[in-house]
């Protein structure tokens, strides 16, 4: 069994694919279980002095606090509204509500300071978790339910991401020009979804901006490409380049660590072998992704292949496999079939 | 049966909705054997000295004839290209041929004076034209294997249109602002139809310009409204309006004419009766136009409602619904059932 995806290279970190950027030597010691007061001040991630991180100031917990608020909010005032088609103007809605501490007749009282919750393009964004078969239910019971955890292997790019308790779904902070830029390319990620539902882009789910202590956090829900109810005994974060594509010293030190290009070609000279409806499938809808990529003049992804080898899953893998949904992840089911109305894979921001 | 879809009322004409503007008084004389001669200039439509239909001093001979080199040449050269996605960017793509009379390397010699022909968003179109079904094969036998045939009932409008010979699609001049108009709504019409493959609104399935003696003649091709195939015995014109809501005299002279709102609360004072599900389907479908409609700030149409009484039909009306296919146009089965492949009807412009 394989995940594949195209992940745009600065959205390295929570999926295992770290390490893919040149700047790979300033990224966060990543593994998991890594001391948080270890870590240094990247990009407008920080440390406060009890060791929690914090985003421009902001503490994580309040951060997690003010996203579970205002998701609740916004999932519920949506569903309230009727069902109707998306239209261009949708693309471009930002809704907003205040969120005072002391609660206000819209939103409860919370222990954090006052912040404002905004939810860019609600209707376009419940359409695309439509068209996957996420269900509000779904959706605010996966992100609201339980505490969202943070995850340490965070990447150079300076972003904070979450995950779900469930694994379902990845919540990364983004900053002010990529929120911008996924904004402007809504239609054609519209359009892209609609005639190409196998795509192994990344799924966005929404977008979201938390105003608290004079600053915008912004934030992104993302499918979780690799979760773990299954273990990939391999992973490959590929350019098709073949220049510095070999992974460093560094990383193959990690429990799981990912691989690059020239660490494939060592590794397993004869490829992949897939059935030839599988290998036409894959490769199409690669064509298809890049093509999208391309149009949106986006140039720095890479494909991360995961590879779970049945032969070397113990019963562990067995067990949790059985007991984990992971509904919305890519599988190499969604890569072959028809499309499933849930779907495929994956991870990042542009 | 009936066949149901709103019309922007500037639109009027070949469809037999004619008089539907305040301005109808300046209308063409419409029914059907009206001399050619006997027709006024109505703004860039004329007739020379032989009585030929002339828009932008063009004869309708050589528009005709440009129109059917024009696309012969186009859809054959866009077979060529490989099946992929539509992107954002197709929406403004404007491809461009030159048809010297006298023939080059990938055109034809022909009869007419020196012409450009221009295709926009081709690949955009094809996406539209293959959602209902239509073949590029099938779009090419319709609109070129015979002579297209010109409408004499053109309304107020000052457009030309024609019919193809299968009566399948119709073709009609529009102005600068209303193409631009059209190639504006693209994106949102490409939304529109992916999720509402059900409406009623009109089918867009090409839009060209003919360049001819310094003249640009811009064409959409759209599907036919009401094919012959099926005799209306009423035809309603509605805007949900009760003010000078009624057919003038003259419209009520002709052998089809087509009533209004006032009409159609005299004539049938129970409505029509229809299936609940029909009822909904119908329903709801209408309310998801206007909210496009509405979208796009278009206010000026009007629904235009057919109605083939089968116990009034012949055992002529029989013979002809047999024989003719009529595919593409909006009969009651693309209203009520799940979307078809093939669809709905139409007819008209912004």
């Amino acid at each position: 069994m394989a995940s594949a995806g195209p992940v745009p290279s600065g959205s390295v970190g929570p999926t295992g694919s770290g390490g893919t950027r040149k700047a790979a030597s300033s990224e966060v010691p990543g593994s998991s279980g890594t001391s948080q007061t270890m870590k240094k001040t990247i990009g407008h991630r920080g440390v406060d002095p009890t060791g929690e991180t914090t985003y421009k100031k902001t503490t994580s917990s309040a951060l997690k606090g003010a996203i579970q608020l205002g998701i609740t909010h916004t999932v519920g005032s949506l569903s309230q509204k009727a069902e109707r088609d998306v239209l261009m103007q949708d693309f471009v809605v930002v809704e907003s509500i205040f969120f005072p501490s002391e609660g206000s007749n819209l939103t409860p009282a919370h222990r954090y300071s006052d912040f404002r919750f905004k939810t860019y393009a609600p209707i376009a964004f419940r359409y695309f978790r439509e068209l996957y078969g996420i269900r509000p239910d779904d959706y605010l019971y996966s992100l609201c339910n339980e505490s969202l955890i943070e995850l340490s292997n965070s990447g150079a790019s300076g972003s904070v991401f979450y995950v779900s308790s469930d694994d379902e779904f990845i919540i990364k902070t983004v900053q002010h020009k990529e929120a911008e830029f996924l904004q402007k390319l809504l239609p054609g990620y519209f359009m892209n979804l609609n005639q190409n539902k196998r795509t192994l882009l990344p799924k966005f789910y929404g977008l979201y901006c938390v105003q608290a202590g004079g600053k915008n956090i912004r934030i992104v829900v993302m499918n979780n490409l690799l979760p773990r109810s299954v273990h990939m005994h391999l992973k490959y974060d590929m350019k098709g380049s073949t220049y510095k594509r070999r992974a460093s010293a560094k990383e193959r030190d990690k429990a799981s660590p990912t691989y690059k290009d020239l660490d494939f070609i060592q590794d397993l000279p004869d490829g992949l072998l897939m059935e030839p409806d599988n290998y036409n499938a894959l490769t199409k809808t690669i064509q298809r992704d890049c093509l999208l990529l391309q149009s949106f003049k986006i140039m720095d992804y890479s494909l991360l292949v995961g590879i779970h080898n049945v032969d070397q899953a113990g019963e562990s893998d067995q067990c949790i496999r059985r007991g984990q949904k992971a509904l919305f992840s890519t599988a190499m089911e969604s890569i072959q079939g028809e499309a499933r109305g849930k779907g495929p894979l994956d991870s990042a921001d542009q």
